[in-house]
């Protein structure tokens, strides 16, 4: 039997632990015969009335003195004091398993070399696509590819609201009011809407895939609150739909395209089908071509199902070698400056002179392709670019923007 | 270094060096910096201009006999002597990787056991799925789920060949022969229409998922080779596609039901849109939910990246504690008999006295839902059934047939 403690008991936490009674015999035949005895839940609020009450402590101290406590489970959330708590317990040799991608999109990097100087594995399979499987087998199922690009649909929040918004015509107020009565979205729904979640897990996929940490604060991140019902009707027209992508991408000079923002994806395209609160990640590899994962990607119970896999794996490797996944820091630069990377652009712009409206798009633009729909306002064109930089796109917006055309929304075009 | 074997230098067996060439310098980085050496390539057949001639033996004895391989490859294909060099090379303490499906479904358990007493790994994750990483993913990152139900489209070629009859209206003649043109069908295409391929990767899935070997003369299997224009056609009319479904369930009463065989898919289900030589893999957990795995499920790169993932992952372990996969042996019984699992079947019939058609169908059937097209015989109905085994199915077709009405086809509807 292993001894371990869970610190946090949240929505996560309480599901780690019931997943552990529920299942505990055929968990135990997985581990080889060991087994999993929690022995501490760390909360500082208190509980009673679980089958478990005993457990409960208010002391981090007692799981770190505690020798017998080989496997930490992380479900606190935010960085402080998941992060020291986290390698405090790693400098005391225990393993730890996390789901917080907030932690692991900020210190992966001192994370994992604490856990290699340790000589201890630090896992987080759960930190990206809730139950998916996808960090295990990035890591070992793909290692003979050199993986070239990764991109998904990693928030469930957002996804739902988009689908509401494509499928029953909702605007974004009442699709998020929607998803807020459901309990889909939080009553500040800042980290989903507005990209933050998304950004944090891709980059962890990216660190995972390239081998170097890209930080949160390198990703220019757009969220969906500004995708109107309009953007949405241009959208269908065109044969697509938006979906919030984060993306990376290995670009031919060694660095690293990534972004989080909406993208307009053709229907039948990979990712398109991704409805509701699922998440679909895509991962593009020099042997295996393209390869999809889908499922859940939040959640009690599917979270919870990523944690305990962690954990029974690290069970069956006690006093052996530890699981090592690693990546190193990112030298300056190899994140490539966004304006330099080019996307198509779906661009909707309101023309003070319609007559003179697609000179104007032509004249900056070039050859595009316009999209209509019925009943569009006179003065306003929607159309895609051919691949443009962001760099030369906002330059190009400038110029519109000093003829009195006033760009409404720019979506780039993910192509998959 | 770790030195290891390739036996076949087939299709897959020369991905297989390809790729350790290809990748060598992450591939060494992915192993920690211990690196892999192909010392050993075992073909009957004479290589010339390759750029590793000199690998190249006749002689299975030099592979088993040199002390200094810890790692062999078995691309063969079919069962012997893929078998009893494989167990060879395990008594002998070296681990064995393997793609072979045939092998894996009709001798995992004494393969598996085999690799526990002696100590060493026996993996197969290219046996399914191509290059889409399955096998690990449900042994490792789904540990913590009690697994329900496993189902997949498994066989590209089958899935090609139906999804040019949906799209482009082909029948299966020539839509065979357009994948014979392509190279996606062999020209001896029965192991792969008639479902026996399709049979061997459901088994093993099952196997895994499940905890005991499952044969797959166990396994009712039937192909697509009957599927006609008609059945397409009706099945559109209904909403849905036809495709090759390898399903497994775990039934209330402790057995397992298991069957190969074409299956009407509603569109917009998790599998419906797998087209072309893709494949999918649903995955049922307690835990996770529904968990979708997609990607080329076949080709000599896809699957040289699964078997070379599985020979890293080795690599990192040599000398240390092998990977343990392990299923039991099956009493008796376990796998229900077919006739008593029930699904929902479309029926399509020709009746001698179209006045009575409905009448007959009610009769014997019940409540059903008819599926109309334009320009149908007139004598001809198809109709959805409510659930029903298929022992009581083939009763009621007798009844039928008695009756003077003729069965045309029977699909079942496969919900996901």
């Amino acid at each position: 039997m292993v001894d371990i403690a869970v610190m946090g008991h949240g929505v996560v936490g309480s599901g780690v632990v019931e997943l552990l009674i529920k299942n505990h015999d055929s968990i135990e035949k997985k581990t080889g015969g060991i087994g999993i005895n929690v022995k501490y839940i760390l909360d500082l609020r208190d509980f009673t009335g679980t089958p478990y009450d005993e457990k409960f402590t208010k002391s981090f101290d007692d799981i770190l003195n505690d020798d017998s406590v080989k496997i930490v489970v992380e479900v606190m959330g935010g960085c402080h004091p998941a992060y020291e708590y986290a390698m405090a317990c790693m400098n005391r040799g225990k393993c730890v398993v996390t789901s917080n991608k907030e932690l692991v999109a900020q210190f992966g990097y001192q994370l994992l070399a604490a856990a290699r100087d340790n000589n201890v594995s630090f896992l987080f399979e759960a930190s990206v696509g809730g139950g998916i499987p996808i960090i295990r087998p990035l890591h070992q199922c793909l290692a003979a590819n050199e993986i070239s690009e990764i991109a998904g649909i990693l928030n469930g929040t957002s996804n739902y609201i988009l689908t509401k918004m494509f499928k029953e015509g909702a605007d974004f107020a009442s699709a998020l009011a929607e998803a807020q009565r459901l309990g889909y979205a939080e009553r500040n729904p800042a980290a989903d809407v507005e990209g933050m979640d998304t950004c944090r897990k891709i980059c962890i996929l990216a660190s995972l895939s390239f081998g170097k940490h890209i930080y949160p604060d390198a990703v220019e991140t757009v969220g969906i609150t500004g995708i109107t019902k309009t953007d949405v009707a241009y959208a269908e027209r065109w044969g697509g739909t938006i979906k919030l992508i984060g993306r990376a991408k290995m670009l031919e000079n060694g660095k690293v395209f990534i972004r989080t923002s909406p993208a307009v994806l053709r229907y039948g395209s990979q990712l398109a089908g991704v409805d509701d609160v699922f998440n679909g990640i895509l991962v593009r590899g020099d042997a295996i071509g393209d390869c999809v994962f889908y499922g859940k990607g939040a959640g009690k119970m599917p979270t919870a199902s990523a944690v305990v896999a962690d954990v029974i794996d690290q069970t069956k490797h006690i006093g052996r070698i530890p699981k090592r996944v690693f990546w190193g820091p990112a030298e300056d630069g190899w994140v490539e400056s966004a304006d330099r990377c080019a996307e198509k652009q779906m661009v909707r712009a309101a023309f003070s002179a319609p007559g003179m409206a697609e000179k104007q798009v032509s004249d900056t633009f070039g050859d595009v392709d316009y999209i209509h729909i019925s009943g569009r306002p006179e003065n306003e064109l929607c159309f895609v670019t051919s691949e443009i930089s962001y760099g030369k796109l906002s330059e190009l917006k400038s110029v519109l923007e000093n003829e009195a055309v006033r760009v409404e929304s720019c979506i780039p075009i993910f192509e998959c």
